[in-house]
């Protein structure tokens, strides 16, 4: 096939933002145009809802390197709705610019069922992930000068929880000292740098509902400890309002459309790994003011993205998915069932039985939460139908619903079988509950994700978990959710364990409070707040053409 | 006075950036909008122009901490002219958020001579220097990758030159170590951060004149040398076309308007002391093809931005300024003349008198350029008349053209003698030679700085200067321009030798090629790339206001 992403994307009519706003409801006042497809929402200027609407979630099983296009899906059911005369609005995540420049090129759905302008998106967009990694490194620098100019605070150098940032995947920066040179050149220590979009600023940033609960929540961040192992926050330091202002224009959403001309809001973009993995409440909470149904996406599989949907964005909301759509792919399930990615090509439905057990944990952990899920099985031009059948088989003894979808290839119209049953599920109401409460133990509240999400034994913590977490309680800070950082490949925190592990243990190597953002990160295995480039980094594919035009964002 | 720079331009009535575009002749096609009153021009989509506008240079004496308003008389001496009649466009630099959060609060003129709108201006702007941060960011990740897998280039670790940026005041940063952690962390190097309007890529932004231009100077930029001593070059690497696609849009000007709804390019933003002080070609010559007169600035004062403008810039553009103007202030002669900053109140016309050497020296050097400069005497309110009259008698004793401006209090008003003046030497050709030859040797090209700029004795090379001047003549990269990096304050390199000094020697400390922006800067005295906080930071008094709006940007 010589499609590409990039090259649909270019070929395909963009409508002029205004209109797109237009048909969403927004009045011309309320938008910020960005160019001529682009634009930032002034929220205060919307007409107020009658109602908000009904919120579909799109997960997906255990993700693979193949990746199993769960973006793709999100904006083909929202084309699909849309064809199917619902008012329908989609909610993402803004990309990365580490991984668009070392693995992915790009990450706006795909084909037939992405968002337009495609480049635009995947390079700078309208610089919300610049505002925080500079009001983030603002704030690290306010810090060291505060350490140089005198320390009234009496902050200790060796407890400064507060690290740099950069939207990059930089390894050589994990681990580094500062402030190295001489008595003219800061006070020297130990610092490392995590990516962007793993900061509590852009947690706090996607869980804030408005300018000022966004200070109050900068104003809470704790960024290290005295000599005396007191809490030093933002607030102490001053400077909430400079870090407010740096970031007032990155709260408001942005309003793009997909290929087909559906509006769709793009903000906010943590890892679902290592950060909550949702986008913002601000934009999904309008986009529930704009359309009857908001279909949004989580990051990786249902035991993060979900389940942080779940726990801390939507709990925030003070609403919960009317529907859950899993992704699954045949390539996944296969891996899964034990193939090496080398040799996906070839049918195999043995080995799609034996992964299927990953998908059915993941339809379990869904219904734990009271919602009856729906499988979306995206195909692949590889997939045969013997390996269809298989999975099509399972899910009807199973009892579970599933359409098929092929929104990659032919947009909407591909999803549509898969719409008319989530419109279904959005007709009957779910016995939605969380799997734990803000006010459990955390001991409590990890046990009830390692068993209940993973299927897990048990958790223990380290050595220096369980001191943090004497400290966490002795500060009062123990009754908040919990944002586990774990590897997306396995359920287990092994990131080899494909399948269904069962039997294991996940250790939380280290509890980091996040006070702005409103949640305790554990931080399990190796996984890294960092990440690295591969050995060919994307970016060596990519260029400008002649007409001025990218080249290289898949 | 209760008026602020802030509370002036939020009274402002400001017109849709469409409106100003119209008025410059940019058909709408050719603009992207960023919110209503931003837009960047698409300059492929501009009319071809008859003829390209004259171009004034504003500059300065030797700035004080005081402030002379360099700025300031710059827009209004466009509103001036636009007064008059005239066809005009201001192009200004973009303002770097370091010294904005560190000393300055803002960087867009003041009073009723300012840039609109002054909030957007001074925070993000349209992601210009977020694009640079991140392109360079982008290239140290790509370097250190290649180190950690498997270093095929050979390059030597300790000869790595390419530098991390932030646009941040962040003293911590300007020396580290990095790759930290062991063999998974990357290899461990020392490293440091300058501030981006340093780098070489915003020097690169600012003198490219296409895109093709940009990703050919991308290319050829060194970031450190092998273990064998060669250069490596980002072309080595494979990555100028992924740092062209982050910096496309980057390079396109910006239009904005004065307060007085003059068009305003503005458009990079390199310091004068440790870079070449210039906004960029491309905003140059895009005034130059939509007015007949261009009112341009040059950072600090004529030793510095001046200088740079017509050995760097203005060279690689093709043209020469048809008319320069030095602002100076009552203030700043008083502190050239021996006054302490906290004493400026009271007035003291020997001071003045004494001062008036610094001045003196600034016109003589715009003189051996072959330019007949203008004074602008910019008012502050506490000058007094006798103050005044100092130095208007020795302008008219040494037949220098000098003008009153009184334009923050006034707008274009107070600049219209000046305006007059500046129109008749527009209308007198001038004798424009360069200084130096870009094929003179190093240290000629160096003496001729030093000594017909600067007023000094002659200059000397550091040993590690001298060892780099050898190296630099081996790779055949000495017929380059210099780009002095130089303490503002002083002419010479010791930033307290006020007024005039004499007989000085400049010590080179190191010589470092910049073979992408096409110069060589030389490091002199103790000037640093990265600047750091003072004891009580700007940004302590920023914070956003109950309708969102900014709050502590002076």
């Amino acid at each position: 096939m010589s499609f590409t992403d990039l090259s649909i994307a270019k070929e395909a009519t963009i409508k002029p933002i205004e209109k797109i706003a237009e048909s969403a409801g927004i009045s011309r006042d309320a938008l910020e145009l960005y160019g001529n497809y682009k634009a930032k929402i002034n929220v205060d200027l919307l007409e107020p809802a009658a109602k908000l609407g009904q919120v579909v979630l799109v997960t997906a099983l255990s993700p693979t390197p193949a990746g199993e296009g769960k973006s793709t899906v999100t904006v083909g059911l929202a084309d699909a709705l849309k064809q199917l005369k619902e008012s329908v609005v989609v909610a993402l995540r803004e990309p990365s610019l580490g991984p668009v420049m070392g693995v992915k090129g790009g990450a706006t759905g795909g084909g037939f069922a992405q968002v337009l302008p495609m480049e635009d998106i995947n390079l700078h967009f309208t610089g919300d992930i610049h505002a925080i990694t500079t009001a983030n490194n603002a704030l690290a620098a306010f810090i060291d000068n505060h350490l140089h100019q005198g320390n009234k605070l009496h902050i200790d150098p060796r407890r400064i929880t507060w690290k740099r940032v950069l939207d990059m995947n930089d390894r050589a920066l994990r681990q580094v000292t500062v402030g190295l040179g001489g008595p003219a050149q800061g006070v020297p220590r130990e610092d490392g740098f995590d990516i962007t979009v793993a900061s509590e600023i852009m947690a706090v940033l996607c869980l804030a509902d408005s300018l000022e609960d966004l200070k109050e929540r900068l104003a809470q961040m704790v960024i290290g400890y005295t000599y005396d192992k007191e809490p030093v926050t933002v607030r102490n330091l001053g400077v909430e309002g400079a870090l407010t202002l740096l970031l007032k224009d990155a709260l408001k959403p942005n309003l793009v459309q997909t290929i087909e001309g559906t509006p769709a809001i793009i903000h906010g973009g943590p890892f679902a790994n290592i950060a909550h993995g949702c986008n913002s409440l601000m934009a999904t909470q309008t986009a529930r003011r704009l359309a009857d149904i908001v279909v949004t996406e989580a990051g990786f599989g249902a035991d993060l993205g979900a389940e942080k949907f779940m726990h801390i964005k939507s709990r925030k909301g003070n609403f919960h998915p009317d529907a859950v759509v899993i992704v699954a792919t045949v390539r996944a399930l296969k891996m899964h069932g034990g193939v090496a990615k080398d040799s996906l090509k070839e049918s195999n439905h043995d080995a799609v039985r034996r992964g299927i057990v990953n998908l059915a944990k993941h339809v379990e952990t869904i219904r734990e939460f009271g919602i009856e899920p729906v499988i979306a099985l995206n195909r692949f031009v590889t997939d045969t139908e013997e390996e269809l059948a298989e999975v099509i088989g399972w899910a009807e003894a199973e009892e579970i619903e599933l359409a098929l979808t092929n929104v990659w290839e032919q947009g909407g119209e591909g999803g549509l079988e898969l719409a008319k049953i989530v419109k279904r599920q959005l007709a009957t109401p779910n016995q939605f509950a969380h799997l734990y409460d803000e006010q459990d133990s955390v001991e409590e509240k990890l046990r009830a994700i390692v068993q209940k999400v993973y299927g897990g034994a048990d958790v223990q913590l380290s050595d220096k978990a369980q001191k943090q977490l004497v400290e966490l309680k002795k500060y009062g800070w123990d009754a908040l959710p919990i944002c586990m950082a774990k590897t997306q490949y396995s359920l287990s925190d092994q990131p080899k364990l494909l399948g269904r592990p069962e039997g294991f243990t996940i250790t939380i190597r280290e509890i980091i409070p996040k006070l702005g953002a409103g949640f305790l990160v554990c931080l399990t295995g190796d996984i890294m707040t960092m990440p690295g480039l591969p050995k060919q980094p994307a970016a060596l594919n990519m260029d400008v053409g002649e007409d001025g035009e990218a080249v290289g964002l898949f």
